[in-house]
């Protein structure tokens, strides 16, 4: 039986217009008044309660296309970041205390057998395929991961989260992400392609034929959201695609970070149409895929910081600018 | 004797260099890395200490030109915009305690007499002088309030703040700051003047024509940064201009608001030449004259969220990003 979401709500007009008439014209503090109506309009009240139990949720993944020496990282560093991020360290740790976030990691297709170390409920396969001469999932194994996300999303929303923030960690997942921008959005791989966290040329010319090969696979199924996840994605971007699209027939906001959480918000988007109006993108990325798949999306990023990476560091590192636009309406109003 | 300020110091480049190093090359959160870098230089120490006494000081002054109907508020808001911060209400109260900072309000020049709701140590007058006919202040109020601001400097690093935000609170007080960054960075009034909270085509007009005059009053003292303060300045302005000279002489990081902010630090940077490279630029403003202040010294500013206010608020807003790109660089070095 194929994936289906519900249909996807409208945030609340009638509260987003309550909160920027109290505001005035034109507003004072900008775009963070703009935030704090949108989180209105998301509440559907007026004035917004306070953000209080913001969630990352962090889908790990290898991804066989890695083994080309498309990234600046070896295949095996997942795990280790993983346990680093488990274990409380790690950049994604301190700015998401900084932000009075919690982080949730699950293990979606690490290479690796589940050993306990990972959360690995939803763990589908270990590592996806290499997308440029192969399938990422199986047929039954995309279903699975987007079914995934949405309860992932679910029991996120059903125990009180206020705020989702997806994250991707694992080796090579820009190059699916890359592959499914390009895709959707037709555009050529080396316009797609940046420097990610700091690849030479020789890898960079590696991941644009990567993407190439891909994307001549994706091509017959560019019509199908979760064929496409099947096809040129993997386990956590088609997890992370249910659960963007969940989170908002669910009425919860949700900040985007980087390159494969953009990726994942443009099949979202097809899964679930209507579901970009509960997102805000954080940053602007130096990955030109990101900036694409925001500008299709419609999506304004709120920062652009030069930001080369992902795993939720960008939308972490934002999300204070998001909790306190949210405060000041609250506290204006009472 | 006229004022003079001690040889402003280089931040510690060594320790800016090793933070650098450290991040790796390219850095992989762009500007936080940048601003992570920036704090150990100022700190002269690898790895930083994270901030713990950010402090907020607000240099309150009304000024003269408002009774020409330059501004969009009502002269005698000063007062009430004072009294509910000193009681911890307001829109800076709350940006203030969700970035962790605290608040210092200071009465330079409001038009009331001293009745002890606010802290009037270091008042010069009741309100500027309407500096479209004449001078803002006499020779001896400038120097008293230059002065004042050094003072407050010296105290505040004295009791071990880490990082200084200063802040101007007074209706009118745009006037008198787009004038001293047009004569400073010699440009039409009609080019730096823009829509402040949100004035009309009148009040507009009514403002750039006060701008004109005003050049032309400061041109004869263009050259000499305590005499434009006083003929063009304002209490306020004078005193903030001293604090961010003071803050460069003494070591300590400051991060910079808005229009009036820009501009005291422009006079600062002559009044103690190297003092920017002290400085962090919080926000691009929507005013003009902000923008052309920033550009002039130099300082490219971390986030454009579309602010028309002044008053801290872009500052303290953007003060988390700040403090987590310190915690990040303090924590990956432990």
């Amino acid at each position: 039986m194929p994936i289906e979401f519900a249909v996807v709500p409208h945030p609340d007009e009638i509260a987003r217009a309550e909160a920027l008439r109290r505001h005035g014209a034109p507003a004072t503090l900008g775009r963070l008044d703009d935030l704090g109506a949108w989180v209105a309009a998301c509440q559907g009240q007026y004035p917004p309660r306070p953000l209080r139990r913001m969630r990352i949720v962090v889908f790990a993944g290898d991804h066989g296309i890695a083994a080309r020496g498309v990234s600046a990282e070896q295949p095996g560093t997942t795990t280790a970041a993983l346990t680093a991020l488990r274990e409380g360290g790690g950049m994604l740790s301190v700015l998401a205390e900084a932000a009075g976030a919690t982080v949730r990691c699950l293990d979606l297709a690490v290479d690796r057998d589940d050993d306990g170390v990972a959360d690995a409920e939803f763990k589908v396969r270990r590592s996806s395929g290499a997308i440029d001469v192969e399938d990422a999932l199986t047929a039954e194994q995309a279903e699975a991961a987007v079914e995934a996300g949405m309860r992932v999303a679910d029991a996120e929303v059903d125990a009180g989260a206020d705020l989702l923030i997806p994250a991707e960690l694992g080796v090579g997942v820009s190059t699916p992400a890359s592959t499914l921008v390009a895709t959707l959005t037709d555009t050529e791989p080396v316009a797609v392609i940046g420097r990610g966290a700091g690849i030479d040329d020789a890898t960079w010319m590696r991941k644009a034929v990567a993407v190439r090969d891909a994307m001549r696979r994706a091509h017959p199924v560019v019509t199908d959201p979760v064929g496409l996840l099947r096809t040129v994605g993997g386990a956590d971007l088609a997890a992370m695609a249910g659960f963007l699209a969940q989170a908002a027939v669910r009425r919860t906001p949700v900040l985007l970070d980087g390159l494969a959480v953009a990726a994942a918000a443009l099949v979202a988007e097809e899964l679930a149409p209507g579901a970009r109006s509960w997102w805000v993108a954080a940053h602007r990325s130096t990955e030109p895929a990101q900036v694409l798949a925001l500008d299709h999306l419609d999506l304004e990023p709120i920062v652009d910081l030069g930001i080369r990476v992902g795993r939720g560091a960008g939308a972490a590192a934002t999300l204070p600018l998001l909790a306190t636009a949210v405060r000041l309406l609250a506290e204006k109003a009472s």
